[in-house]
């Protein structure tokens, strides 16, 4: 079962003043990779797994999505997202995406941001998605790089010049990772890039696209503090086909 | 076109002591997990790009491989495995992957070790295999994982708990990346994770099996220096099929 560290007042209250909450999708770096890699949602039904307080679900209603259902253990995301949205075409629905259950054959497109890194069985999910997707329908997620997730003690270092950078042990040691993140502890679980990729084709999924979130010179010029997103792979973000087989 | 240090004399001599050039295949941890990812090859044509001394040439020879075309740039390497052949089945030729030509719809497997890093136009090369392929024909092949090679100084340094972590910094940004190893300035091209993978998807390979080489427990008491191997991914190895599009 996923810790749920969103219903922690500390790590709410610490969450919910970032930009990307404050702001909404436009909020945060990777969204424009993660659009261009979303199919066209008119008129599909779509999930959105560990949707918070509800910005993908609207922005896909707003690009003409039939029906989008968005899932999340916290309470409080929960109850925010219902607040801020008047949409009778979207549902929210408090899950454990540990303990998840979707109708079958029943969504054109699964979406996740940021959220799988918190699941304990990975392939228990993935299977559970591939049963809720009709064939031929998309899943797209972004999560924490296994390359940011994985050493011990993960903060920026220096090299011999100076320059920043991410330290990296421990990588095929699989499990939990435990960090301070507006509050102690919290939990996520570690898997490797090939234990990732490897579930997805396991599973009957065609690997169609894949982004490590890098900045663009534009949005350094904006914010200068991302460059340092050109020295490690901190977002994963991943394109996948539900074959027919 | 790509940096010819083999033919460098200091380079080839301390690279022809390493175990995987004395023992062959048995001396190189990753062989398993690459072995584990090739398909059958009786009766089946097969290419091996960077074959160096002929040792993965002869084996596929033995597992029933029709014939076998081992391609290398250097020529100490190719001398050698002629040298060490008696197979009329086996085919050595000096090719640079860079400018690499290969006959169209020929081969059943593509097969290549530690060789595409050293490739600087990796479409280019990926192209050229999709073409030498039949349809449904298969792309094994390993190269040093992007994080083992993005960083300025890659060398093992240790965290604040004196653990072994591996640097990486520079990651987003590809291209050239010189490293002393037997010679001065061996030249190798970084590519990230996403790239190699979409070269493959883009060019009509399905993507079948990824593996980053850890040692097994059994591996480590027989070498303990491979533990430092579980800290770090240092090795990628992909199967991918082509697809018939």
């Amino acid at each position: 079962m996923a810790q749920n560290i969103y219903d922690n007042a500390d790590f709410f209250n610490g969450y919910s003043q970032l930009p990307r909450q404050v702001k909404g999708l436009d909020g945060a770096p990777e969204w424009p990779a993660i659009r261009a890699m979303l199919p066209t949602v008119k008129n599909k039904n779509v999930a959105d797994l560990g949707c918070g307080f509800g910005w993908a679900a609207r922005w896909l209603r707003e690009q003409g999505a039939a029906e989008v259902h968005g899932y999340d253990l916290s309470e409080n995301m929960i109850e925010r997202a219902r607040a801020d949205t008047a949409d009778p075409a979207i549902d929210y629905h408090i899950a454990d995406l540990d303990t998840l259950a979707l109708p079958k054959a029943c969504f054109d497109l699964v979406y996740s941001a940021l959220a799988f890194h918190y699941v304990e069985n990975f392939p228990r999910l993935v299977t559970t998605i591939g049963q809720a997707l009709v064939d031929g329908g998309d899943l797209v997620f972004s999560i924490e790089h296994p390359i940011f997730m994985a050493a011990r003690h993960p903060h920026w270092i220096a090299d011999e010049d100076g320059r920043k950078t991410w330290p990296v042990n421990g990588y095929a040691m699989e499990g939990e990772r435990r960090t301070d993140w507006f509050a102690k502890g919290v939990l996520k679980y570690h898997r490797t890039l090939a234990t990732t990729l490897n579930t997805l084709t396991e599973a009957g999924f065609a690997l169609r696209h894949i982004a490590e979130f890098a900045p663009t010179q534009d949005q350094i010029a904006a914010t200068p503090d991302l460059a340092e997103e050109l020295e490690r792979p901190m977002m994963l973000i991943i394109s996948a086909c539900k074959t027919g087989s």
